[in-house]
């Protein structure tokens, strides 16, 4: 969050620099993490449009993201270009500009995630159409970070995320499953046809349920349009497992210890739950670009977070980071994206496709320099396991 | 900390049950947890003395212990016995006494591990004497948690472990190490031996370094009788990778952040620091017992506590809990020291021996409940590691 640099950031209202000015700052700036302005390396800036010096030292993330779309300016790499700012720590040297502030601040004081106003991100994010996602994800259809331990593809890295899931919960056939945000419900029928559980997939969005449920044959599975804090799952309640995947980075700070409580009410005493979540730095706010654009309302928590809102509902069995397989797994969704966004009939215009491809590159980069942003996988228990849990990788 | 029983705290003490009382309510007490006074299980208690339920009433965790080290009360197997009273969560049905409170209140109060205050544990503690320490640990001299994934003996667990760490923290013959609290040195043998790398190792105990220093041969370590606070270590800097096995619960809660500051400083940029250290649960205080007769001043850290020590120090690449690990290693000592006291020519009183025995039953019960104490191993890097730290079990 930076406290404490509000004077600043009015001087810099104030007394903003000349554009010639900004060439020169953003020059030196990216000159120091090696990046040059219309260099001839991967990581290196063409700039098509003079004001983006400007807008950078402005509006930072979010001016860097809209003049990328905007076309004013191009990079053979932006991955390498993003991970190499960070690894020279570039992004502390930007001044925060007010709309990081005010966004932060929307942040802290508003429940963006109630449960009214929950749907939104479903609705914004996951309703881009199925067909959409096909492509880019890949016949897994499953949208968050694939484990690449032994993976050479990406439906193999998806296909072993769910396995790895399935050892870590020790999942067998007399459990019940509960996935809190199932998405397009592949971790289910990992399970279920894997292990013969009996499950329940829980999501916002209709369009993944009509999509998963004919692909669920006579599988044990029920999906349901529901919030994690519905008063039905109480009823359906305790279940043996709980995962949730690549969900708590849209329950917002001001939720994380209802979710918990709720987690917490639903699991049997011996249960386990296995919560798998990006990480976020502590003095990291919310990235405006994404919040506009990519993601609304979604917020990445940091340890502190996550061990604050667990409290003394549950003991940590297993904490595991593999934040570098999202690098790989971003960098496969890209190569797909760029694919399909070449063929004649791709629905969306110039400045989606700019977007877009903005959104993996960065995250890409974001985990490759690792420092920013981590995938964690937690194994919780409401007791711990009697005998010792058995920690899988 | 219970906090808010301070009214029915001052209740118990104006209006102490009977003699008579007291004996029906331990009664009742234990017999929910399936343990009998004067039954036939090995788990439950034969009392020599009545004066045991008033003690146990009016001083708990205290009162239990100083009245079987004064013969009050015996058991076959105090271990079964703790952890079915955990199991039952007898504990929290137990008023908390005046001298725990006062206990924790010095805990959070005093700093009671001020670099002036630290030797004490070193010297009331392991400074039994090595003879002591060579027949309960065995030659490992390892008075830390074992890790028997594949172990058979005590041994081979204490050498599973030392290896564990270094594959852990990824040791190569080029690194320098640094063992904070590294007790009679075999996990630095075992790394300079087995990696080649060069390594410093501080302790508090001169004895530990008379013990471990001809025994290190031609190996690359340093044995410093020396503070994690030392400003001689600021000069050795920076280390590529730290270890801290079970020197931890030590520190002390006041010093939890400069501890984890001092690592800070000392740890190369692109270095690991792992932290092996028994976990508590966050509603837990200071057990008065051990407190008083085992660990003078040591307090085990909870999952929050750590990770608020850690702020935005370090990412975490890795937290593995093997607390169960621990009742079978404190089950080994146990034997050890059972057939050592047996011996004619054991050093100690009979008093001595019921202290120890209780100890060691005592943490195997609890740490086989699983709910109450844990076994962690962090794996914690400054910047995230290149390429992905690589977990391993």
């Amino acid at each position: 969050m930076r406290s404490g640099e509000r004077a600043p950031l009015f001087e810099l209202k104030t007394s903003r620099p000349s554009r010639f000015d900004s060439r020169r700052i953003v020059t030196d700036l990216l000159a120091s993490g090696g990046i040059a302005i219309d260099g001839g390396e991967p990581w290196d800036i063409r700039v098509h449009d003079e004001r983006f010096f400007d807008r950078l030292l402005r509006e930072e993330s979010l001016g860097l993201g809209e003049s990328y779309m905007d076309g004013w300016w191009d990079c053979p790499s932006i991955d390498q270009m993003i991970c190499r700012s960070f690894d020279a720590e570039l992004h502390t040297r930007l001044k925060l500009d007010w709309a990081t502030v005010l966004s932060e601040l929307r942040v802290r004081l508003l429940n963006l995630q109630s449960i009214r106003r929950a749907p939104r991100v479903a609705r914004t994010h996951y309703d881009l159409g199925n067909a959409f996602f096909e492509r880019m994800l890949g016949p897994t259809m499953t949208y968050s970070c694939g484990y690449w331990r032994k993976a050479r593809t990406l439906e193999e890295s998806q296909d072993d995320k769910h396995e790895l899931v399935c050892e870590k919960l020790d999942l067998d056939s007399g459990d019940r499953l509960l996935d809190i945000g199932c998405g397009w419900g592949r971790l289910l029928r990992h399970a279920t046809e894997g292990r013969g559980c009996r499950a329940i997939g829980i999501t916002l969005s209709q369009n993944q349920i009509d999509w998963a449920k004919p692909r669920s044959g006579a599988l044990s599975i029920d999906y349901w349009l529901a919030d994690y804090r519905d008063p039905r799952l109480v009823q359906s309640a305790p279940f043996d497992k709980i995962v949730s995947v690549g969900m708590f980075e849209h329950v917002g700070r001001r939720n994380y210890r209802r979710y918990m409580e709720c987690v917490h009410r639903l699991l049997a005493d011996d249960g386990l739950f296995l919560l798998h979540t990006i990480g976020n730095h502590p003095h990291a706010g919310v990235d405006v670009w994404t919040e506009r654009y990519i993601f609304p309302n979604s917020v990445t928590p940091s340890q502190r977070d996550l061990v604050s809102a667990i409290g003394e509902l549950f003991i940590i069995e297993d904490w595991h980071n593999f934040g570098a397989d999202y690098d790989r797994t971003l960098m496969a969704w890209h190569e797909n994206f760029e694919r399909h966004a070449a063929e004649p009939d791709f629905p969306y215009d110039e400045r989606f496709k700019r977007m877009w491809r903005l959104y993996l590159l960065m995250f890409a980069g974001t985990f490759r320099s690792r420092m920013r942003m981590q995938l964690w996988q937690l194994v919780l228990a409401k007791k711990g396991r009697r005998g010792g849990y058995r920690s899988v990788r």
